[in-house]
C-alpha cells in the first residue's frame, strides 16, 4: 500500500466506523423488532409461580421414585447438562420403552400454543401431570399410583403443604403438574442474542449478525416468531416437498392428524423454539437429524423449496450459536430428594 | 417441689453441667479414636487428584451419551440428589437390564478394599472404567466402541488433553475410569459425627451419643471401622444365622464366591460404607430391606446372634441419621456437557 492511500484510508476510517456503528444500531433495532425481549421468566394465570411451588417443582423434576421401575423423572429426558434434552433421536422411558418422538427442550418451553410435538399437552403443567402415566415415560399404572408413590416418601407431605396451602389434600397429579410447570416456567436462558438486543454491541459476531439477517430475509422468522422463535403456531413439515424425502424418517410420522383427525392436519407438527437449538441435537420431531447444519439445508429445501448456500448455512448456523444461553446456576443445582424415612434423632435431653 | 429442694437442685445444677460437660468430652475421645478423623479427598498414588482430572470426571459422570441405548451414565445409578445411589433394589442400566447388585453409594467410597459388594473391582478406577462394558451397565460392545463414543463429542478431547497431559492419545477407556476416579476421590461428605469429634458438643443429641455408644459397645464397629464405618474387609453375611432367613432374599447370592470359587467366601461380601446410610436405602447387596431400622436388627441378629431392644435400634438409628453429611456445593452443581456439534461463530471482522 503507497503512504498516500494509507493516509487516505486512516481520513476515511472514521467515516467507517460511523457506518459500522449505524449498521449494528440498525442490526439492534431490527433483532429488537423479529425478536422482542426475552421474559424473566412465563408466568401464567392458571398456575402461578411461588417459589414453594417452583421449589416443589424443581425437587419433584430430579426424583425418580415416582416412576414405574423407579428409573424415570423429567430429568430422565430432559438434563438440564444437556440443555435440558437426552440427546437421543427419540426419548427412552421405563423399562427401556421408546417414546414416539424427540424430547425437545423445556427450557424457555412454557410460553407455547401447546406442549408435545403435535400439541396433544396443553401447557407444561398437563405434559408434567399425563407423564406421570405416559407408558412409555413415567409408566404409573394410573394417577392414584402415582399419588401413592408421592404419598410414600414422607419429606413430600410438608412440601406439597406449602406449595399448596389451600388444598386439605395437596399431593394429587395436578399438583404434580402445576408444581414441575412452575418450576419450567422459570427456565428461561437469556444468551447473547439478548444482550445484542439489550445493547451489548459486541455480543454478536458479524458473522452471527449476517445469519440473523439470512434467518429473518429468507423467511424463517414467519414461523419461529417470537422471542422464543418457535413454539407459536402449527404448520405442515414439508410445505414444498414431503419432509421424509429429506430426513430419511422412518416411520413417517403425521403429526397433528393423530390428534385432530383432520386430513389437513396431515404431517403438521408444532414449531419447535430454538432457542439453544445448537445444543440439543438431534433435530426434528424424530430426532433423524443430528447435524444443525443439515437441518437447516433440509428446512430451506421442504418448507420454502429454497437450496441455501454453503456461506448462508453457516451464518444461520454462526446466529444459532447466539441462542445459546445462560441456565440459572440455580437450576444447575441438583436438589437433594426427600428421604423415604423419618428418624428420631432425639434431643440434647433425650 | 418444695422450696428447700428447688434451692438444693440449684446447688447441684454447676456439679450437673460439669459431670455432663466431662461426659461428652469423654464422648468425644471415644468417637475420634473410634473413628478418626474424615479425610477432605481420598487419594490415591496411582491416580493422583489433579483439578483437570477431577473436572472432567465430573462431567463424565453426568454424560449418558457414553452407553449403548445412550440413557446410562454414572449418574444413571448414582444419583447426587439421592446421596449417589438410585433409590432400587437392584440397579437398572441399559435398556431397562436388572443389575446383578444394589447400586452403593460413591460417597466416601474410593478408600475401601476394592470396589463393588464382592470386590470384583480393584477400585473407583477399575469400577468406572469396566462399567462401560458392564452388559446391565453402560454395556458398550467393547472399550473401542466406549472411546469412539467419546471421541464422537469434539469437545472432550481438549478435557482429556488437560486432564491427561502426557498422553499423546489421552481418549482411552482407562482414562475414562482414572477421570471419573479422581472425581469420586474428591466426595467426602463431613455431617454431624464429623463436627462432634472436632469439638461441637452440640452436633450429636443424646439419643445420637447414646446409639453411637451402642454401636460401638454391641461390637458394630469391629466390621464397620475406619472413619467410613466399612469397607476395609470381607466377611460373611451370617455370621450367626443364615442372611436369607431375615432379608427374605431370592435368589440366594453367594458373594464373593464367585469372585474367588473359594467355597471359605461363601456369603462373604465387602462390608458397606454406613456414610449417609440413612439416606441410601434400600439396604444390602440385593437392596431386599427398605427400612433402616429392619436392617440393623437384621444385621445384629444374623452376624452376632443378638436381639436389639426397640430403645437400642432407635438410639444407633439417630447415631446413623448423624452420618448423613454436607454434600460439596459443587458437586450438587451440574455441569453442562460438551456439545456433538462445533459452530464457527465467526469473528467481528468476519
Amino acid at each position: 500500500m503507497s503512504k498516500r492511500s494509507a493516509i487516505a484510508l486512516m481520513l476515511l476510517l472514521p467515516a467507517a466506523a460511523l457506518f459500522a456503528q449505524s449498521n449494528v444500531d440498525q442490526m439492534m433495532s431490527t433483532a429488537k423488532s423479529a425478536f422482542g425481549t426475552l421474559p424473566r421468566s412465563m408466568p401464567s394465570a392458571a398456575n402461578p409461580i411461588t417459589p414453594e411451588k417452583a421449589a416443589l417443582g424443581r425437587i419433584l423434576y430430579f426424583d425418580p421414585r415416582i416412576s414405574v421401575d423407579g428409573t424415570v423423572s423429567c430429568s430422565r429426558c430432559h438434563l438440564i447438562g444437556l440443555y435440558a434434552t437426552d440427546g437421543l433421536p427419540k426419548a427412552i422411558g421405563n423399562n427401556g420403552k421408546l417414546n414416539p418422538r424427540n424430547a425437545p427442550t423445556v427450557l424457555n418451553a412454557a410460553d407455547q400454543i401447546a406442549a408435545h410435538w403435535i400439541g396433544n399437552r396443553k401447557n407444561v403443567e398437563d405434559q408434567a401431570a399425563q407423564a406421570l402415566v405416559g407408558p412409555p415415560s413415567f409408566g404409573m399404572p394410573s394417577y392414584d399410583a402415582a399419588v401413592k408413590a408421592i404419598k410414600a416418601i414422607p419429606g413430600y407431605a410438608p412440601l406439597f403443604a406449602a406449595a399448596f396451602p389451600q388444598d386439605a389434600d395437596p399431593i394429587t397429579a395436578a399438583n404434580f403438574g402445576a408444581a414441575v410447570g412452575a418450576f419450567e416456567r422459570t427456565l428461561v436462558t437469556p444468551g447473547p442474542l439478548d444482550d445484542f438486543i439489550g445493547g451489548d454491541a459486541s455480543a454478536l459476531t458479524a458473522r452471527q449478525q449476517r445469519g440473523m439477517t439470512t434467518f429473518i430475509g429468507q423467511g424463517c422468522g414467519g414461523c419461529h416468531s417470537s422471542t422464543y422463535l418457535g413454539g407459536q403456531l402449527y404448520t405442515k413439515f414439508g410445505l414444498a416437498a414431503p419432509y421424509w424425502q429429506y430426513t430419511k424418517s422412518n416411520p413417517i410420522d403425521e403429526g397433528r392428524f393423530a390428534v385432530t383427525g383432520n386430513p389437513a392436519d396431515k404431517y403438521v407438527f408444532k414449531v419447535p423454539v430454538l432457542r439453544n437449538v445448537a445444543m440439543t441435537p438431534p433435530y426434528f420431531h424424530d430426532g433423524s437429524v443430528p447435524s444443525l447444519a443439515d437441518a437447516i439445508r433440509i428446512m430451506a429445501k421442504v418448507q420454502m423449496g429454497k437450496d441455501l448456500t454453503g456461506a448462508q448455512v453457516g451464518d444461520i448456523l454462526a446466529f444459532f450459536a447466539s441462542l445459546t444461553g445462560r441456565i440459572p446456576p440455580e437450576v444447575l443445582q441438583a436438589p437433594i430428594l426427600p428421604p423415604t424415612q423419618t428418624i428420631d434423632t432425639g434431643g440434647p435431653g433425650d
